[in-house]
Formats: C-alpha cells, sequence, structure tokens
C-alpha cells in the first residue's frame, strides 16, 4: 500500500483540478493578449478571434451550430438563463422537474413558482432513483399550459442518468421545451446536439479539468429568446458583459482535451469506480451504493451508503483529518451544512450515511486500496 | 520621436493589462489549490479562506462591511443585479437615470419599461454633460412612486464624474434607492462607502489591472435583496454558482496595488491626460473635448471631438494600421459598430468626429508625442 499520499481527492463531482495544457493555452491571454473582443480595432479582433474559434471548437465537439453556444459564467448562469428565457420568452407556465435537480435548477423554480410566475409539477422517481417516463408523459398529457420539463442528464450526488432522447421525444410530442443541466456531462460524454431533441443544455468549465467562471448554454436554433444579463452587445446581444477571454480559451481547450481523451479516460474512470464498488463491498459490512451505479450511471460518480453508526456519522471528518476530499452530498450542499435533498428524495432512511467517491483520469487504484484500508479502519 | 513602438494602447477605459503581480497571487489557484471552496474539507475550506480574505480586503479598501460585498462575473452582472433588485425586492417603481449610462444599465432599464414593471424619467443634462441635480430634485419631488436613482459614478467615454454624495442625499431625503456603476472608478478612486449615502455599487477587476470575467456588487446593509443568479449557498446565499476563485483573488490584489499606488499613479495619468490635451490642441485645428476634461472628470480619459472630413473619418481605420489602439465611444457600442449614445445625448453634431485616448500607469508621454505627430499627418 505504500506511505500515504500526501492529499486524495476523490471529489470530481465537486471541482476538478486545471490541466497544465489548458493553463498553458490560457496564459497568452493573461500577459500580451489582454485586449477587449469588443474593440474594433485589429488588436481587440485578434481577442475576439480567440473567442469564436473556441465557440466554433465547442460547436463542433456537441455537433451544434456556433451561433447556439452562448459562453457565460458557469453552469448555474446557464441555468438560470434558460428557466427564466422558457418561462418570460417562450410562454411556458407550467414546470415539470424532479426533486432530485441540482439547486441551480431547483431554486431558480422555486423563485419563480413563489412569484407566482408558475406553477410545478414534480415528476415521480423509479425505487432505483430513475426519473418515471410514464410518469413524466401523464403529467405533460395532463397539462393545461405550454410546459418546461427541467431534468438534469447525471445528477452530481448518486450519478443517475437521463435518456435525453426519450425525455426529449415526450417533450416534442407535447409541445413543451425541454432544458437539461447537464452540467456532469459535458466533457465526460460525447455529445450530438443535431440530433438530440432538446431545446437548452449546459456546461461548466471546472467540471472537466477547465477553469473555474466560466460555462456555456446551449440553445437550439429554433427558439429565440431574451438574453438574462443586459447591456452590450457581447455574445450576439445574449450575454452582457467583458467576455471572461482567458476563461472561455480554456472551457475550449479543456473541451477538446477531454473529448480527445474520452475512449481511454473514461474506461479507465469507469474501471477505477468498479474497483471501489468491490474492494468497498468486501471491506464494509452492510454497504450499498445510492442510484443505479452499474446501469445508466456517470463513470465518475460511487455514492456509497452505510449504516448509521458513531464511527459512520464522524466518517468525512475522520477522511479529511487523513487528507482525503470526499463529499457527503453534492459540494454545493455539503456548503450549506444541511442534508442532500437528492439522498432524502431516493431514500429518507435516517439509519444510513452517504458518502460520494467521485473520480478524475488523475486517480489510481493505489489511492482506492489506501481509502478502502482507511474506511475500514474508521467504520 | 524615436522609432516607431510595437503598440500604443490607449484605450485603457475599455480594459486594461492584468499586473503581473496580480497573476502572480492567482497562479497557486490555477495550480495545486484548486478545491472547492463549498467543500466542507479542509482543502476546500483553504479556498474558501482564500476568497473569504479578498472580500475582506475589498471591504477594507472601500470602508464598508464585508458582508457588502459580494463577487460576481464582472459590472454588468453587478448593475443587472441591484437594478433588478431595487425593482423586485424594494418597491421602485419608477426609475430616475440618464441617457449618458452604461448599456449594463440603460439595457436592464430598458427591459423593464418594456415589460411594465417601472416607468422611466431621464434627468437633464446641464451644458458641460454634467447631471442636472436641480431637475433630479424636481424628479423626485414630483414622483408618486418610490424611485431607483441609477446615474453612474463617471461616465467610461466622456470621463465626467457625479458628485456621489449630492446625489445620495437627494436620494436619502425623497426615500430613493440609489445605485450608481462605479466601474470606471472603483481601483481608480478612494471610497469611503461608510460615508457615502448609496446602495449598491460595482466594480470590474479588468478596469484596474485585474482580470476579466469578475466584478463586486457593493450592496449596503440597510437593505434586503435577493439574489439574481439562483442554486447554491455560494456568497451567503447572495449569487450562486462555484466561485472564479482565481478571479476573486486577481479583483483583491489588483484592488489592493492600485490603493497602494493610487497617490503616484493618478498623479502621473492626470499628468499625461493634460499634456496630451496641450499636444492636441497645438497640433490640430478647430479641436475641442467632450465632458468637462478639466473639472469633474476622470483623470484617465480624454474624449477628443475633431471636426468632420474625409480625412477624420477615416482616423480609427487610420490609427489602427499604425497599431494604436483608441475607441471611437466606448468598446462595447463599437463593437456592435453603431454611433455612440453618450457623445449623442450631450452634442448631436454630425460634423464632428469623437475619439476617446483613455490612459494607465503604463503609457507614456513619448507615446502621446507619437500618437499626436501621427493625427498631425492623418488630419
Amino acid at each position: 500500500m505504500g506511505n500515504q499520499p500526501a492529499r486524495i481527492y476523490f471529489d470530481n463531482a465537486a471541482t476538478t483540478s486545471l490541466d497544465p495544457v489548458v493553463l498553458e493555452a490560457m496564459m497568452p491571454y493573461f500577459t500580451e493578449k489582454f485586449g477587449n473582443p469588443s474593440s474594433i480595432y485589429s488588436y481587440g479582433r485578434e481577442s475576439r478571434l480567440a473567442i469564436e474559434n473556441a465557440r466554433k471548437s465547442v460547436a463542433k465537439i456537441l455537433h451544434a451550430h456556433p451561433a447556439e453556444i452562448f459562453f457565460t459564467s458557469g453552469g448555474t448562469e446557464s441555468s438560470n438563463t434558460a428557466i427564466n428565457a422558457a418561462i418570460h420568452d417562450l410562454g411556458c407556465r407550467h414546470i415539470i422537474s424532479s426533486p432530485l435537480e441540482h439547486h441551480a435548477t431547483l431554486h431558480t423554480v422555486e423563485h419563480l413558482v413563489r412569484k407566482g410566475e408558475v406553477t410545478l409539477s414534480e415528476v415521480k422517481l423509479l425505487p432505483d432513483g430513475h426519473v418515471d417516463l410514464d410518469d413524466l408523459e401523464r403529467l405533460l398529457a395532463g397539462s393545461t399550459e405550454k410546459c418546461l420539463v427541467t431534468l438534469m442528464h447525471a445528477n452530481n450526488e448518486i450519478g443517475n442518468m437521463l435518456d435525453l432522447h426519450a425525455v426529449g421525444n415526450l417533450c416534442k410530442k407535447y409541445n413543451a421545451i425541454f432544458h437539461s443541466d447537464t452540467v456532469q456531462t459535458v466533457g465526460h460524454f460525447p455529445f450530438d446536439l443535431r440530433n438530440t431533441p432538446v431545446h437548452f443544455i449546459t456546461g461548466a468549465g471546472h467540471k472537466f479539468h477547465g477553469p473555474k467562471g466560466v460555462g456555456i448554454l446551449y440553445v437550439n436554433e429554433n427558439v429565440q429568446i431574451q438574453p438574462y444579463i443586459h447591456g452590450g452587445a457581447q455574445e450576439r446581444n445574449m450575454r452582457a458583459g467583458t467576455e471572461n477571454l482567458y476563461g472561455i480559451v480554456g472551457f475550449a481547450k479543456a473541451l477538446e482535451l477531454a473529448t480527445e481523451g474520452f475512449e481511454a479516460d473514461s474506461n479507465y474512470i469507469k474501471g477505477l469506480k468498479i474497483y471501489m464498488m468491490e474492494q468497498v463491498k468486501q471491506a464494509l459490512p452492510d454497504v450499498d451504493f445510492n442510484g443505479d451505479p452499474l446501469g445508466r450511471s456517470l463513470y465518475t460518480v460511487l455514492s456509497v451508503s452505510l449504516p448509521m453508526t458513531g464511527k459512520s456519522e464522524m466518517i468525512l471528518f475522520n477522511l479529511d483529518i487523513n487528507n482525503i476530499c470526499v463529499s457527503g452530498g453534492s459540494a454545493c450542499t455539503s456548503g450549506a451544512m444541511q442534508g442532500s435533498h437528492v439522498i432524502a428524495a431516493i431514500n429518507n432512511d435516517p439509519n444510513r450515511v452517504t458518502v460520494r467517491f467521485s473520480f478524475s483520469k488523475y486517480n489510481t487504484k493505489e489511492e482506492i486500496d489506501f481509502v478502502v484500508a482507511k474506511l475500514k479502519e474508521m467504520i
């Protein structure tokens, strides 16, 4: 097992390390190439060109048109923009969502409900945490108003994945708008947006070894929306504010690297996840896994459920002491020191404790061995 | 006059170069310190600490409380947040503004007017482009609704500065909310927010040698508002989304450096502006200056007005060919290839051409000599 490593980082669903190659691509824009992309002189146009090349690259990888890709400050802003646009610009008055959504969706929807602008229906979940598509169709068929369906592509806490095509086709059938929070999947899975019936998807650079503070919003060319942040003419009048030039360049570079490495990296990371499942099952009594870990699931996330004991209650604390970074629920939840709304929605058993392990290409089986041995010691 | 320099950058009101010392302060967060500030383990708490230290530093410099400083993606988002909050959370139904505001204010206000949520009054301007405070008081006194006054601290195109205290005291007298776009002054002038009657001010890192993609919103502790971007609990539930960690660290560092250097830098830059005024007056026939360049004015901005001729019409183009970066109106305006709404509002003379020169501590008199000689050649 060797000596204790300096730090084991198993919280890649919260954020990932910046790839040094991405940083290298960003560096010229921190130094000599600082021109404002909106300036008309050639020095500004160089910055504009960097942004437009980034947009083309992202669009090509996602099989979208460059005109459908907008750079934002991150996944949360992207989802806020999409959901508000569906209500204010596209005439949706009824939102269909699930209790497992990220707070970026959940709290945006709740705010619109509180203002009386929409009604909300929550779709039923199956025992493994997947969305009940029959119930979704019942809700769509029974709605007297135009619907926005907002369902995340992959759950950040338990890893469950939605069938985008199945949901998108239902939305099509009932003339609903479909927004999917794809923050955990852009940069982790191939997308073919030209053949995917979705109106809005989102991405965040820092989830796939790109920079924090930058994201994308894909807006299908068949819908016309207003900006959420008003001001200058940036992003073709769709997102005002001087562009985060380095962030945009870094987002595109990180997505290019993720795409090049997808085959090898995803197999490798999936191997880590399965290895950890096996090792944890052998090492710990009465262990279970939330969601559908071997089915439609992120290869990056393993949500471990342990019986509640005095020892398991202290597990996050003790892992931290050993310099092992893992999450209880999602990072956003744990920051607020509240229980996870996702775990509560799929399994409201107060006698279980959840630990989320999430992996990247930089993790190793040796790290898993070390962590599992520590878990065995602690439990 | 020497040889032609590689590039002369006289567009510092559009954006500034990143100070290498700021980049150095950001670097650890691009490399080893990538933890999510919302994660509860110690590695995440280190990132949180960096953000809270940045907030304390910014608050101390502006003489505000740390709880009044919120980090955003930039000045535009900050103004969108403040203006929407004034309407949706603070009960304002009447906006008083000026035709000289930045598009971040102008277009946000126009959007609210179009939605029928507010009425708009435009305050009169004096011949030198300053706001007519008597007219402002008439508008406030005559309003039957609670007012939001939104007036920028310094105009980005002509440099005119508002008396924040005079306007703030009028707002206080008439129980109005006061928002000021201070994007051109934060990092360029001292602020004492504890003794300034303003509810909201804004800042953007890239205007004072900090990074693009990060800004602040100051919210006076006496007003309670809702977030504009909903989601996770970041920024004490006021601005959701994983924090732009490097950007926030860079913003604070840039503001610290600007504050340390204020005395020397502002005198030096003001010297450049006055020198350029003198040189331009000597070199060019019938030249004039927009705004109030020697009165209440940014020391960074000089807006030159030239008689319209075949040659002056081509001046931006010819300066660009000579690798001299200047702006016609603001960068945001020129990107859209439209005429400046500011110049139109103060002087709708189709027979004048405006060129904005804006300086930083990195500019020199030798650069001014070179540019003035080129202008003389071109006109």
